[in-house]
């Protein structure tokens, strides 16, 4: 997936460095296991946080590369390790179209693999970051991760969960990890405070706008099909930004599909997504990812000139049309 | 269990005081998961590792007591998200003598749950110890401990494992943070060089002749009886020290209950539990902990005279007696 990353070769370049990082982190005593999770690390995704990281890096003066690349390692493998994890939660068979840790190896397995991921990244920021004010900063980061991971867990199957407690919970869950991203780009790349701020609030906006487009695609019928479950979410009890606006809008009609998720049939289902979309559950939804998107891009506007601001520019807009 | 402790005033004046910040740590937005993990990490075990580490830190001449009590709080943190998480793979009812975690909320909760306890120990670790090496060889002994783990996991179900395998098993995932705790004790306490390889050696024998212990506790019929299932090791494919004497001893007997041991009968099992004592399993695992056990307390005796080394003394005979 880093062939997204095709037309700018710099940071292609970077990332493959920290790919290159994370594969001689990952080492144990067996080799499948170890294979999976070096590639389960390190050829997924779009790398979407080191890639923010490097981009953000590139507005100050002060370049340790070596530094810069285990940073940027550290959170990706942060990233990667709440993945292991969630696939446990949600017993998914696949992730990044391979078979997931756990399906593959088994929930034992993949609990460890997870927590050795964590300890890696641990080690990582152990090396390199511990006279700085981002060792604690990372603690406090991974620590509201988990906050909002498990007050998202604890909230499931709420009726009355308000937007207010769904906005904290990503908040938490997705936001922070991007947020943090951006700020330690700018911090260790040696831009100013100013800069460090706006890092911070661009990645912020990403990160909220981001989670908000993935809630709405959970939504889309055409994803669905008779083979494939539709509003997943839904029938675990996760309500999104879309289904609450729409409850919020007619209680009466929604409210009582919230009752008992679990047990809806693939027709409920479909009306409810149909009732979701007439009630403006999805336009609002839509209304507020777009305001986040056009917040970051006026932040990015008043970066300084250059190529990472560009490349900000397109990245942000790309991103955050359709999930990824 | 700080009962425990009732002898020994000052330890557990001290055991009180990590218990309080555990608690004012492990803060998040439910009451009912709040609840449950304070009391898991503060009032279940003997909290054996903090202890450890305040009789070391006596022998030194720093006393930071704030600092002491978040180190100490941080071995017994780490020490209850692996268990937290051994739950979950062990699909444990209880620990501790309460619900365990996961079967009282789910093991969607018990992942984050040990996640944001290992997060609550980063977190302590950032704040106290940023300056000095253990900050790094926190993430590394965390890192050995897993791989520890990793590498048991990927060994089950292997009837050639060898002794050689199992004793790096242990000395990985029950030793390595038994002699962290030993180490950390006489560093932050202040005591010198010497001191403090002296008590990394301390915990390496405590460590290994305890697990050896628990080990052997598993093949003992007594403990089990027929509501109970006995050598669950055995069942779950993770063969210990006396088993793998056993076959060492007599493969042509043993070996073929080590094939497919998840189908032996509650019959078999009891043959299985007779042979292995039979053919000295049992004796020479015995006279392997108790060889540790003589090398901790040769090297407590060398330790300077005073109260922390009478208590040494009798801590690592007691629990080095039977397992807790």
């Amino acid at each position: 997936m880093l062939d997204y990353w095709n037309e700018y070769p710099k940071i292609q370049e970077n990332l493959i460095q920290v790919k290159k990082l994370i594969s001689q982190r990952l080492v144990i005593n067996n080799k499948s296991i170890e294979e999976a999770i070096t590639k389960f690390s390190s050829t997924g995704g779009k790398m979407i946080r080191p890639a923010l990281f490097f981009l953000f890096a590139d507005f100050g003066n002060k370049k340790d590369q070596e530094q810069l690349v285990k940073i940027a390692a550290s959170l990706e493998l942060l990233h990667s390790a709440t993945l292991v994890h969630d696939d446990i939660i949600d017993d998914s068979p696949t992730r990044r179209g391979m078979p997931s840790i756990q399906s593959r190896f088994g929930k034992d397995v993949a609990v460890y693999t997870g927590d050795f991921m964590y300890t890696s990244y641990f080690e990582l920021l152990a090396e390199c970051m511990s006279q700085t004010p981002f060792l604690l900063k990372n603690a406090q980061s991974m620590k509201k991760v988990l906050q909002g991971e498990l007050t998202q867990m604890a909230g499931t199957f709420n009726p009355d969960q308000t937007i207010k407690d769904y906005l904290r919970n990503i908040n938490g869950k997705t936001a922070e990890l991007i947020r943090l991203s951006c700020h330690e780009g700018a911090y260790f790349g040696g831009a100013d405070e100013k800069l460090q701020s706006r890092a911070k609030r661009i990645g912020s906006a990403i990160g909220l706008a981001f989670q908000v487009y993935d809630d709405i695609l959970n939504f889309s019928l055409e994803l669905g099909n008779e083979q494939k479950p539709i509003l997943t979410d839904v029938q675990q009890g996760i309500f999104t930004l879309p289904l609450l606006i729409a409850r919020d809008e007619q209680p009466v009609i929604i409210r009582p599909y919230l009752e008992k998720p679990e047990t809806l049939s693939q027709q409920e289902l479909i009306q409810l997504a149909l009732y979701v979309d007439k009630f403006g559950g999805i336009a609002g939804a839509l209304k507020f990812a777009e305001n986040l998107t056009q917040k970051a891009l006026t932040e990015i506007q008043e970066l300084p000139e250059g190529k990472s601001k560009e490349i900000l520019k397109k990245v942000a807009t790309q991103l955050l049309e359709r999930s990824y």
